[in-house]
């Protein structure tokens, strides 16, 4: 970042817009009308429904900027919107995003947040189409509002998984919070020695980057399509595994079963106990921010699912009054428990 | 308000969700999934297009506690949003609330806020379809996102004025800043003496009402579709007439240029220069908060504007050579300076 100094109380609310504006000149044929009215205005394509969710991001809460660069932080509010867009099957098409800055924040570092937003639109191909610059009593406050598509018979809730449904996840599991354990850990040695530096492997880089630089999984909704699957259900893993099979055990009415030696946690066993006394499991289980994809599909899609590129199988769903149940290698069988993150 | 207290860490965020999800069922056909899954799924009216708009309001920025009820600020802000909609010629449908809340916040004032947004939808029969929920540092932080849809050919952007249009407002202006006097006036009487009850009358309590609960002009969409009128441009006026006047210049590349003795400011007169020593004309050049309708009409529409209620013709749109200009009574013409609201 340069040393220039610009005060946001120079540039102005209206000055800041226009230049953000000029930043994210819109890609898509459906954004009609973006930054600049009161309205941003929207086509969709035909026979497809709106996916609309929105996220609130808080400084102190969601992020702590002494280990959180604000390009990466950028980039990862826009992804953890569109993570709720691909978890109803739909594609992302465009973002509003409402900041809120105390006077701790110069025009350079507003800049470097909204360059790691458009990275995101870039990687994404969305367009940013809206949204509110205000400015805050104490730190930093980022609203992000993300629309997509699909046909409504295509979309998937929470509600549809029936037993003998197949438990799918993509990706791993746990590594952004084990990255979040590293990051901790390397605060607490600068804080008592600023000019130490923070010997980082390979391994430990992998799991940091999955912590302040996640994707959202629009990737296996597109290889999902490409093989004909409609999954029975889904939803992305924000809080964790656990509370996230809970929420669709309650929605759909059925017992999710999973097993300890399918979980896929290769990255962070090593590590996780080691240097951490933390079980690998219990990570994946209760970590979050894992932003991967949950979700069920009939038993027939097996061969489809195994053609897909990294989905793992890791359970199957069974009747409700079986109840939720984790089967360890030892072959027994204890039930899950959502830790999941309470922010109050 | 109730005297009872339950800290909302008792109820925790998915108590808290739940319990707002119950005292939002779902009116309309177009909001095919609300709360409760990853994203809402909403269906769109045929041919037409998606508007879409947020907004940002933060404690001790957009609202004082000490003299806005939690009701009225829940009402307010939905209000807000579903001005920008209507400003777009648009019917607004469906809204995502999110909110941060302090642990100065009881699970009973949260309810109240609610009860608010709930009214605001029924009023203007709109669903809340989706948000989030989570605790800040200080204070509390509300972002709303409203959604509406229109005809592509009948949204109405900025840029649309053209020379012989006419220059029209809905309601009356300045009233909701000099409401904001009066509150803030009262609120250091209150701070000197807490015994000391407020002496308002009939004309003070509008005002009062003007800033606190605003409404947004959707009526008037659906009287200029009855007359069959499609303005050139338009806009809501929430920083005032000035600013929102030289935003449709500038947009559309004209001059605009309007007459005192047109202005909607009868409300206001007598108190604003008797009470406060203010001009009438700044505070509907300046005081912002409207939230009425400035939009233009081509010359033809005249004798269709002189059938809406509640509609003033406040002048014309000029070439741009000919600058922004107030005539005043006197006969002078003066230039219109925007000083609008810098929220840094």
């Amino acid at each position: 970042m340069s040393e220039n100094r610009t005060d946001l109380a120079e540039l102005g609310e209206f000055g800041l817009i226009d230049r953000i504006k000029a930043k994210f000149p819109l890609q898509l044929e459906s954004s009609r009308l973006g930054i600049g009215d009161d309205a941003a205005e929207i086509s969709l394509a035909k026979d497809s429904h709106l996916v609309v969710s929105t996220d609130l991001l808080i400084e102190g809460i969601h992020f702590d900027l002494a280990y959180t660069p604000l390009a990466h932080l950028g980039y990862k509010s826009v992804v953890v919107n569109l993570s709720d867009i691909a978890a109803m099957n739909a594609i992302p098409t465009q973002i509003l995003v409402s900041i809120a800055v105390s006077n701790r924040f110069s025009m350079e570092a507003i800049d470097t947040l909204y360059e790691g937003i458009a990275q995101a639109c870039q990687a994404y191909r969305i367009d940013l189409v809206g949204g509110d610059t205000s400015s805050s009593r104490s730190g930093l406050i980022i609203s992000i509002t993300a629309l997509g598509y699909q046909n409504p018979g295509k979309i998937v809730k929470r509600t549809g998984a029936k037993p003998g449904d197949l438990i799918c996840v993509s990706g791993d599991l746990g590594s952004a919070y084990m990255g979040l354990q590293i990051l901790d850990r390397e605060k607490k040695v600068f804080e008592v020695n600023p000019d130490m530096q923070p010997e980082i492997n390979e391994e430990q880089a992998y799991l940091i980057g999955r912590q302040l630089k996640p994707e959202a999984r629009t990737d296996v909704i597109f290889d999902l399509a490409d093989v004909g699957i409609v999954p029975t259900s889904m939803m992305d893993i924000s809080d964790g595994l656990a509370s996230e099979l809970l929420h669709i055990s309650k929605e759909s009415g059925v017992g999710m079963h999973i097993f300890e030696d399918k979980l896929p946690i290769e990255n962070l066993t090593k590590l996780a106990s080691s240097d951490f006394g933390l079980s690998p499991i219990t990570c994946a289980l209760n970590g979050g921010e894992d932003y991967e994809l949950l979700f069920t599909v009939p038993q027939s899609d097996y061969e489809a699912v195994q053609k897909l590129n990294d989905i793992t199988i890791i359970g199957v769903v069974k009747e409700k009054s079986t109840g939720n149940i984790l089967n360890l290698k030892s072959g027994q069988a204890v039930d899950i428990k959502a830790q999941g993150w309470i922010h109050f």
